[in-house]
Order: C-alpha cells, then sequence, then structure tokens
C-alpha cells in the first residue's frame, strides 16, 4: 500500500475511534442515564489516553496529540457523567446499581 | 525521556486503552441492560479499530496489531450485545430507546 494510502488509513482511522465518543457523551448529556455505562471501563480507558497524550507530547507527534486530546477531553467527560449521574437515585433501584 | 521509558509509556497506554473494554463487556455480559450504551459509538469506533489493524499489518507493526486486534474482539462484543439485547422488551419502556 503506498504511503500517502497508509497515512490516510491512519488518519481515518484516528478521527473515527475519536469522533466515536461524541455520540456516546451526546447519549449520556440526554438521558442523564449511565446506569449500563461501566465505570472501570472509562476509568482504565481515559488514564490510558492520557498515557498516550504524554506519549505524543513526548516524540513530539502532532496527529497522536491531537487524537488523544480530543479523545481525552470525550472519554473524561462520559466518566464525569457517570460519577455525577451515578450517584443520582435511579428509578432502576439503587439495589441493581454495580461498581 | 530516554527511549526504553518511552517505550514502555506506550506499551502502559496501549494495553490500558485495550484492557479498558473487558470491564465494559462484563457489565453488559452480566446485566443485559445496554438501553444508555451508544451504538453509534460502539459501531464508529469499531469500525475506526479495524481500520487501524489494517493500518498495522500494512506496517508490519506487531505492537499495532496485538492492540487493536484485541480491542477489535471486546469493542464488537459490546456491538453485538448491544443490537441483540437492545432489542429485547426492557423494563424500561420501548418509548426510552433511543438510536
Amino acid at each position: 500500500m503506498e504511503l500517502d494510502m497508509l497515512e490516510m488509513l491512519g488518519v481515518v482511522a484516528g478521527c473515527c475511534t475519536t469522533a466515536a465518543f461524541m455520540p456516546q457523551v451526546i447519549h449520556t448529556w440526554r438521558t442523564k442515564s449511565v446506569y449500563d455505562i461501566s465505570l472501570r471501563m472509562y476509568s482504565l480507558f481515559t488514564f490510558g489516553v492520557f498515557l498516550w497524550l504524554v506519549y505524543g507530547i513526548s516524540i513530539g507527534s502532532f496527529s497522536i496529540i491531537l487524537a488523544n486530546a480530543v479523545t481525552l477531553v470525550l472519554a473524561f467527560s462520559i466518566l464525569v457523567m457517570k460519577i455525577v449521574y451515578g450517584r443520582a437515585p435511579s428509578e432502576k433501584g439503587p439495589g441493581r446499581r454495580p461498581k
């Protein structure tokens, strides 16, 4: 595969895996319902994305910095909503709230 | 930052952002409840991870292939559960099921 095509593939892949979190942010913001979202997932994922951002800064890679800075903002906002809305008494009953 | 430290940072970051999906798979498998999970997110994210896998294969990068192959399996299983369990009549009522 030629270099340009390869670079385009990486850019499109990066855009998809970054933009993908936007619908979840909107969905959670609208419904304020977070029971089905895993707190552990977003804690670990947000931490991992932060590390990728540090990695990108360390090697001076603009694309890694940009992709992970945007993903960090989106993932972190889902994490915050999970914590904030996860505390509110939900109509599903407190008993059904996993860690 | 020395090269070894940098490589270690990349490995740890990759492990976090890959392993992060495991708690969501377990949580969704146990609860069979997917209302709060965005179908658009997991469709776009799974597609993006697939592209990263193709990218990794194209440049022959073992770490990109490994990380994205594992993430693809995890993200795809959440996507399948969202589709399968999203259809089942849920006690939250059909009216509250977003796209």
